[in-house]
């Protein structure tokens, strides 16, 4: 099932999506996206989904968990954005985090922070933690997802690679972290490992990719966190981006007021952003 | 006042200290020490306070701020831990983020993740954020302060330091963040860049210093985080350690279970600590 989470910021309601592409309001299945719902989220056929009504047009997506825990990302796990970025595969996952408070919804615009010169984009991978996992083998670790889901790591990167230290303040900033549109189970991700992805600016492609190319896969990635904290549901893995962001160009590309990104990963929809002042 | 939080981890409650020392439940002022409700706690006199219910003998004392959406540490903000640490004074404040899963009670075991070696201690004053903070000038910063708390930002240097990328696989393990035991609001801590601090490892005297000799300020730090990042009620800053942690000693001293660490800040309560594997 792919699940949902409609209404404005803060005050987000759970949905789900139906075979016919509308949108159906799922409060009565669960009270939301989140926590330990996740754990156990409901198996509804498609005519149970159909049975459900209708979300009225025009309802603002938000990002499809909420109350995340915590939001890890994994730096440089596609061998060959290292490669543009100049640096070396990782011997082991890189970690950072982002700012639970940088999350929204997947097409909420973009807020370019006061003195931005070198906001960027990262289509990822999401993996969304529906159990509780400490100490995990990587043969089991999959059976702790909830789901999966596109998240845009975006990154201001004089903030992140500029500013002393650590990469924090360019990976936090409000509305860097979309999430979404759907949380798909994994009965409909058949393989989290060849997942095609992409991101446009301005219609312009920027990253095409592939999760089969990533340095160190969702089982490991799971296995080797829970190795260093409880992983607890609602959290959430960015696990990395593929070629292609505006830092790994000649000359490198940042974004603009006014400039529009979309992107995509194979089986979890679409998300668009505008980017503003 | 001074507000805790009492009962078993997840479920606890709120409380106040009295002047005699005794805990009292304070579920009636508030529904719990987060969130909106630090916006607005409530402030009651010695009287009204002595007039509360005690709280049972032994009840366990939890992280004196519940739900902390970011918890945001400073690096080297203090001039003489950067010279033990053998690392130069930073030009503007190094911003990481410890999982806020690795938050626990004052008076919680710290437990020693797998394969740890180099387990440390870093007392700090931490600052709690009681109303949204979005770009605040410098001379509005203290404003937006709930309270204050000791944070003990344990830290496992192998896994920050030895494993690659960024520091939150050694600052994020579980137990690594005891808040507390008091939430001591503004008008209880006359100057919170003096107010002394020290820590102890088995009786011996560890960590000997004073907010005073902080590089970056708590208003500064409040002022520099909010230009990068919206700051939340229920935010927690961990504003840097003084000198004497383990890795800046010779030979490099780390902890082992059965040690006991007592730390403490001037007008905020003591923390205890035993190690456990």
């Amino acid at each position: 099932m792919k699940f949902l989470r409609i209404g404005e910021a803060g005050q987000e309601r759970p949905a789900v999506l139906a075979a016919d592409g509308t949108l159906r309001e799922a409060s009565t299945l669960l009270s939301d996206v989140s926590g330990a719902a996740l754990s156990d989220l409901p198996a509804l056929g498609p005519e149970a989904i159909a049975a459900l009504p209708v979300v009225p047009d025009g309802a603002r997506i938000g990002p499809c968990v909420g109350q995340v825990g915590k939001l890890i990302c994994i730096g440089l796990n596609y061998s060959d954005h290292a490669a543009e970025s100049g640096m070396a595969v990782p011997e082991e996952p890189i970690v950072f985090m982002k700012a639970t408070s940088a999350i929204c919804g997947p097409n909420d615009p973009t807020i370019l922070p006061r003195g931005s010169q070198k906001t960027d984009w990262e289509v990822e991978l999401g993996v969304v933690i529906g159990t509780r996992a400490q100490y995990v083998e990587e043969a089991d670790a999959l059976s702790h997802v909830a789901g999966y889901c596109i998240v845009n790591d975006i990154s201001e990167r004089a903030f992140q690679m500029e500013r002393g230290g650590q990469w924090t303040k360019g990976k936090s900033c409000d509305s860097f972290a979309p999430l979404g549109p759907w949380l798909v189970t994994p009965d409909e991700v058949a393989d989290p490992q060849n997942l095609s992805m992409w991101l446009d600016v301005n219609g312009q492609a920027m990253q095409r990719g592939s999760t089969a190319t990533m340095v160190f896969g969702v089982a490991h990635l799971i296995h080797y966190l829970s190795q260093f904290m409880t992983l607890h549901p609602g959290d959430v893995i960015a696990t990395g981006t593929p070629p292609g962001v505006g830092m790994g160009m000649s000359p490198q590309q940042y974004l603009r007021a006014g400039d529009v990104v979309t992107l995509g990963i194979e089986g979890l929809g679409t998300q668009r952003q505008a980017i503003v002042a």
